[in-house]
């Protein structure tokens, strides 16, 4: 059993990790950390690096509590909602998390296509979370 | 805290009480059952009763297992989604729980309106979860 959790250096990939965190504890499951991120002209370094101290803070936190971890990174090319639903499906995931933009830079509210695909295929349940004003 | 479930009695909703209450025994919170259906088009009557009998069956549970519950009915003539999020509020929620359907009639991979307005409108996290063959 595992809880799976998308490496985004967003705030609300932040959100997810924390929450995602707490979930693994919670239950005493592995947390197995999927980084498909492909670069490109999202990637904002420094947010990647806020990511980075956050990740390593996650990781003191379960090593403290003595559950298990592992960040794995996929570089097969697929969708991240493909990699995050296959290795779901790999690692008998108790659950996903995944973080929901509250909303667009027009105000609209909006599901990314991301964020559909993971909750319409995943067959474990998925667990969105939002960012926080601290995220 | 609590853990949020709206009563919707189909496949997809047994399997969501049925997740919630799980939720609820793992936090260690009160379990609370909202439920505005307004009965209409949609009402099924063997799915309603099947739905009673779990819910019996769940509170059961919770109760041998020492985990507060209750069930409220909302006549407020509003729609679920805005019921449930209120209610999510309210009551300090730890997370709400929504079932979705797996395919659309024509086969198609949709989210419905509802689960849409959640995932977006709650401030706390939501747990999707699909119904399993025996819901």
């Amino acid at each position: 059993m595992s809880v799976i959790v998308g490496y985004i250096p967003t705030r609300e990939g932040r959100a997810a990790l924390r929450q995602a965190s707490e979930e693994a504890k919670l239950r005493n499951v592995k947390l197995i950390v999927v980084n498909s991120h492909r670069g490109g002209r999202d990637f904002d370094a420094s947010e990647a690096q806020r990511f980075e101290e956050e990740l390593a803070k996650v990781q003191a936190d379960l090593d403290a509590a003595g559950v298990e971890h592992e960040v794995r990174a996929l570089v097969r090319g697929n969708e991240p909602a493909e990699d995050l639903v296959g290795v779901a499906e790999e690692s008998d995931a108790s659950c996903i998390v995944i973080g929901l933009r509250r909303r667009s830079p027009i105000g609209k509210l909006i599901l990314g296509s991301n964020a559909q695909r993971i909750l319409l295929e995943a067959s474990c349940p998925v667990l969105a979370v939002k960012a926080g004003e601290n995220d």
